[in-house]
Order: structure tokens, then sequence, then C-alpha cells
């Protein structure tokens, strides 16, 4: 998942990519329990367990680092690359992959949306623009818009069930498994015809 | 959407009801930003803008109060409530109407089961068994219990979308129109057959 130029610069690279991840996880935890004024880059890498230059030093100022927290363009890009006919399995795959291999999934940030204070509307702003309406632009047919949004909708479902839930027997399945049964709903947003009778 | 007995004893019977949302709602805030030990029921009542001891009359104490943020049997009961072949609709219906006129929808709490440290674990075993569980054992077929967590991610893939995410297009919907495309995937995980293949 960690994606190398070459395979020779390795351990140094993935360390540093491992503690820039460690650090957005901290700035991730505190925006989620107190306000953004209240959080000093300081307080952020103790949180993180490095020293408040390194935080600079990889991500500027506060405002640089939190920026980062509230935007969705790369993980859309890669959520949503793929030909629309397979799109609805590439996301569930996607989505999977990435919360079993790194406990987690960037666009389900739009779930603590709510406790972000001030920096919700930014955050569901992000989100419609950067996720949804890239996918609604791609999209042919009647009422683009609201099939993207319930796309989305299902996609984050099935996150909240897999990665918050817990749900047992989803944890238990495969990832080929759970796209069998899961993706041709997605799909049938993005490709299908008119569904308003179905 | 608050049930009455009779007409008569309205005014003051919607008012406690009010006011014992307000408390539950100003529980639940205070049990997403800090950890259930630092909670007091003065904090509790101050959040809620009433008296601590109205707090002690409407809900007992601090434990019976957090007691009941934590358990879903009433919302499951009121989601479920449906015949089967029924059920996928009905569920959509419910959960963006609870949305629309309470703005909130109870089920969805599962959402912030990360933040709420100790208990987010109880918030999941209570989800687990009163609300997947309880649809799982009306399924027949294989893999009920997997269909079940499937079809309750698709739901609250759907509260997250209208509720937390605020997406235009599915707010600016009708609940009907909602319920033609979203519910006949969640029906078809609880009533279709070997959707292995589609």
């Amino acid at each position: 998942m960690i994606h190398l130029s070459t395979a020779d610069p390795g351990t140094g690279r993935r360390d540093a990519d491992a503690t820039k991840e460690m650090i957005l996880r901290a700035a991730r935890t505190m925006l989620a329990r107190r306000s953004y004024t209240d959080i000093t880059l300081k307080a952020v890498a103790e949180q993180a367990g490095v020293s408040a230059p390194l935080v600079v030093k990889y991500f500027g100022t506060k405002e640089q680092l939190f920026a980062r927290l509230l935007t969705f363009e790369a993980d859309a890009e890669a959520l949503l690359d793929a030909p629309l006919d397979e799109l609805g399995r590439h996301m569930v795959v996607h989505a999977l992959t990435r919360q079993s291999e790194q406990r987690g999934d960037p666009v389900l940030r739009i779930v603590f949306a709510p406790l972000h204070s001030g920096h919700g509307d930014t955050l569901r702003a992000n989100f419609q623009s950067q996720v949804v309406s890239r996918l609604a632009r791609r999209l042919s047919g009647a009422d683009a818009a609201v099939r993207a949004e319930l796309a989305v909708g299902m996609l984050l479902g099935l996150g909240v069930m897999y990665g918050i839930a817990r749900g047992d027997a989803v944890r238990a399945a495969t990832i080929a498994d759970l796209a069998d049964r899961y993706s041709p709903a997605i799909q049938e947003l993005i490709t299908g015809g008119d569904v308003g009778g179905r």
C-alpha cells in the first residue's frame, strides 16, 4: 500500500511515510476531540510521539497540516480510478483493502464531520465537490447527482459496518465475497437505467 | 412523531418529551467529546439547560442515563417492525423519516463508537445483538449473518449521506423517491436468494 518509486531507498522512505501517517492520525484524533483553535502543533507532535520541528518539516504550518485532513482529493482519485462499468466493484475492493491494510479508509473521515465543529462544513463541502461530484460528472442518464450520492452513501455504509461497527460476519468474509454481494447495487446506481420503479 | 395517548394532556407531555430529548442529546454530545468518567450529571444538566434534579427525576443515576444511550432495543424494534418482504423499504422510510423529523436517527449512533472510548465496545456489542442479530434471526437461506450485516450497513450508509455528509441531492429528494432507488438492494440482501454471482 506504500508506493516506492524503486525497491532501493526502501526502509528510510517507508519510515518517513509511517511517521507522516502517525502525525496525520494524531492530528485527526485531536480534531475529533477538541476544537481546532485549541490544538497546537506541539500537542500534535506529542500525541504522535515526534518532535514539533519534524511535524513542521513534513507538513509546514498548523493550517497546512490540517488542510491535509480536510481534503479528499488524493483519496477520491484512487477510489474512482476504474472504468465506469467496473467502478462499483473497484470502489468496494479499494475501500475494504484500505480498511484491512491500514485500519482505516480516508474517505470514511466524512463520518466524523459533526465533531469537527467549525470545520465540519469544510469537510462536507470538500467531500461533496471532491468525491461525490467527481463521480456524478462521469454518470450519464437522469438524476446523476442523486445516484452518485446514493452510490457513495452505500460505500460508506459498508465502511461503517466493517471498520466502525466491526461486524463479525463481514470481517470474517473475504473481500471478494463482500464485493460479490455488495457491489452490484452500487454498480446499478452508477450505470443502471431509470430505477425509479424497479 | 411524539405519541400522545389522547389529545388532552397534550402540551405538558410534549414539553416533558422535548426536555427528555434535550437531556439525551446533551448526554450524547458530551459522550462524543470526553470520557465517561469525566462527565457528571450536573454537567449534562447544564449542557441541556435544565436542573440536575430534573435529570435525576427523568433518568435516575448517571449510569442509568448513559445506559439509555448505549442501547438500541427500542430503536431496533421500530426499525425492523415490518413483514420480511417489505422490510427493505420500511427500514429506508423509517430511518429517513426519523432523520427529517428529529434531525437524527438513533441507530446511526453506532457511527460514533470510536469516540466513546471504553464504551465503544459496549455500543458495538449492543448494536450487533440488538439490531444486526435481530435481523439475521429472521432471515432464511444461506449466510444470514453476513447478509444482515450488509443490509444494515447499507441502511447506515444512507443515513450517513443524508444526515452527516448532508448530500444536496438526497436532501432535495422525497423519501419515496429515495426508497424507490435504495431499498431494492437492501431487500435483495434480506430476501434474495444466492446473490454470490448475481
